[in-house]
């Protein structure tokens, strides 16, 4: 029954997506202020309209939080639903095919029925607002039989830096059984997933200093320890020759998973040559022993996020700048801690500076590793739910990313997550061409309005 | 009587300049033509105003080049003036204390007369406004004995790329006994020298692409050739540990100097410790086994000048970019031939790839090293002319940037080079707040003045 409504309001569902996806709401960047403010307001809008309660837009000193609920009874289990509306920055804009704002749906291989191409359309506008829908269904349906609530924040993608302290100060209003998040993804429609666990993320910044100002460098070259080059050197050390992260103590803590559990995860693998192919690399490259599967999951990395310094415009421009910079990150693994790990970065970076430069370090954000309970009935009721929707039962898969915020509603709240996602590796989020599919799209929304239903009936049994 | 004029006229001399100034020449950004067009119009119309003949306006397919002459007699000896009308860029702005296209006149510590503070003011709108101002003067005065011609270009910050041709096809039009440019500078007024050697370049640019799109830093860390990461690799293998570049063959040509001279060179030299002082660096850093003054005037060396790749925004992006780029410098002693250098340059970067990345190199431009010839009458006459101008024999220095075209105008024309220049080190060319001394620029309008009346009297004599 379900399916059938939403395949009959599917249009209408994507019209209203496609409003959400027209507002650029770009936390990273203080020029879209005011589109992420408008972001904000439209959740709070699509809150009020599918029937929820208490809806409010809580300020921060960055961007708001928008929280609303569906309250049943006090005895009915209580779902507490995380999101989030900001998006990544777009650039580099011309590569993209259509204006990031301006989504548009184009049918590919891998999407006979369509794809919604817009930044944001799955990562996370996209996934989030299935719950928005699928929570309106289950209303308009009279079928909801959980309580609900809601947190959709708009700094997800510059590190949630308002949120911990938001979460502290109203603890028993967070207060549920469960928190569902869909900011992940599936193997494919034919083979889905579940994601039960994720990497934790230092991201870290890092400036090279050297003469007081820009130098010519014929009259200089030669004579100064230039900043880029220097820099360079720098990034060259983090890695020995087996592509492992050279910082002294990074793997100290990193938990070793036995071989027969490596090899059941390898056996869901996509073939090497697949995953060279989907872009187009000559050789897949990382740590020295392992799969990219595993390397990807199981492994921590280090990789440079950004770099720049001297002249970078059209042409050439003889100079030895006074700086260089570079955003670096690294991606954790079960038992990694990112604030070690951070503080593993600074020192050793700084160790390796040579003479005649200064070195500055600045932490952005991070957040630890975290392995979702695969024991809890709401991990259950997901499997149901997806097994109903997929016809086959999903596999429990660990992923690359980072999400910081679950591991600190662990430690705060002392709520569980489970990662109900629908994406796949080649929807391109954080890239030009993001893109989301309609069929994961709706069948997202079947999925988490089965998942209440499962997950009601296991807790009340 | 000249020192005397020079000092009555100054203020309009300095007014004149500023109206030069204030044009923004940028030869190097599509985005100035117009203002680059500009100010070649303005050349021509100094050439006219101060007397000289056919003066015309060259198309080129990028910016026009300026000739004019003044003809004296066909037993004169015959000066040909090269200067450049065409600016660097002037970013990073932010670091500029006043506008750079906005002229503004400040006395500092070594400029108790005052300096002249806009992007051009020394390099080279400054240093060529005094020919003009020097000949306006003899022809005032009926005293300009030497036929002159000027010829003064708009691409000489970008590698004088349609000179050539011009001067190809200008030959007769050129010919003269000798060139003389002011581009270059002295120790101090107190410590006055004339450059004779000029070190080569070739500029090139790289591009590092691993995988055919960015990538999300969380579900691929690890997993392939991260294109910065490795673009880094590659800049730390240009030098070895004693900061020799690395490149196979890069030394082989390279002039070896004998010891006697190295010591007599050295002699002349600024302290290490002022020189660490005036750029503010914690130690001098450069080949091993050689001293600051060597390391930038008979040594080669590789700078990067500019470096490019993924997210260089404010915040944090977690992005494993496409491609990174950089643009990377050479400078060269005599016998080094740049063509070369730049292919051993592609050879050596292309072998050091590793796996999982292709390798773009393209050759921007370059210049030979060059030696002028102390024996010349025109080296004379200029020696005579700054010890009346600064009251000292000024000596013979070897400088560490380049000026490909006066390689060039030997090859095609013939005609060796004299280097009048009279900036001084700390002028900033090419870097923010760059300026040029109010007495500089007094004393050199007089010394080339001087010049004029000497050389003729050596060659007629």
């Amino acid at each position: 029954m379900m399916k059938k409504q939403i395949l009959e309001e599917k249009k209408e569902y994507l019209e209203q997506l496609f409003d959400l996806l027209k507002i650029p709401s770009i936390s990273a960047d203080p020029k879209y202020n005011e589109a992420v403010k408008k972001t904000a307001d439209w959740i709070e809008g699509a809150l009020k309209k599918i029937g929820c309660n208490n809806v409010e837009l809580f300020e921060t000193a960055g961007h708001p939080i928008v929280y609303g609920e569906k309250f049943i009874n006090t005895n009915a289990p209580t779902v507490l639903v995380y999101g989030h509306y900001d998006v990544q920055p777009p650039d580099p804009l011309e590569l993209w095919e259509n204006d990031p704002f301006e989504p548009s749906i184009k049918k590919t291989q891998l999407h006979p029925n369509g794809a919604i191409y817009a930044r944001g359309a799955c990562d996370d506008k996209g996934q989030m607002f299935m719950h928005i829908k699928a929570v309106e269904l289950l209303i308009k349906n009279k079928l909801l039989k959980c309580n609900v609530k809601f947190i959709i924040e708009g700094e997800e993608e510059i590190g949630s830096v308002h949120l911990e302290g938001f979460i502290n100060n109203h603890k028993k209003k967070l207060k549920s059984d469960i928190i569902i998040i869909s900011d992940t993804g599936i193997h494919s429609l034919d083979n889905p997933a579940i994601t039960t666990g994720l990497r934790g993320l230092s991201y870290m910044e890092v400036t090279i200093t050297g003469p007081n100002r820009d130098l010519h460098s014929g009259l200089y070259g030669g004579t100064v320890a230039n900043p880029i080059n220097t820099l360079c050197k720098m990034i060259a050390l983090l890695h020995d020759e087996n592509n492992k992260v050279n910082i002294p103590g990074f793997y100290d803590k990193v938990e070793e998973i036995s071989k027969a559990e490596r090899k059941k995860m390898n056996s869901n693998a996509t073939p090497e040559i697949e995953f060279q192919k989907s872009i187009s690399i000559s050789a897949p490259v990382g740590e020295k022993e392992y799969t990219t599967l595993e390397r990807k999951s199981i492994r921590p990395s280090l990789d440079v996020n950004g770099i720049w310094g001297g002249y970078t415009g059209e042409g050439a421009k003889t100079v030895i700048p006074s700086k260089a910079h570079a955003k670096i990150s690294m991606r954790l693994v079960p038992n990694q801690n990112w604030e070690e790990i951070s503080e593993l970065f600074e020192r050793y970076f700084k160790s390796i500076a040579p003479i005649g430069v200064s070195v500055q370090v600045r932490k952005h954000h991070g957040g630890d590793p975290y392995l979702t309970p695969k024991e809890h009935n709401a991990y259950r009721a997901a499997e149901k739910a997806y097994q109903e929707v997929f016809g086959i039962v999903p596999h429990a898969k660990r992923d690359g990313g980072s999400i910081p915020i679950v591991p600190m509603f662990e430690k705060i709240l002392g709520i569980k997550t489970i990662l109900m996602g629908f994406g796949l590796d080649s929807d391109a989020i954080h890239s030009p061409n993001e893109h989301y599919g309609v069929d994961n799209f709706v069948n997202g929304i079947e999925a988490i309005s089965q998942f209440y239903k499962y997950f009601y009936e296991l807790e009340i049994a």
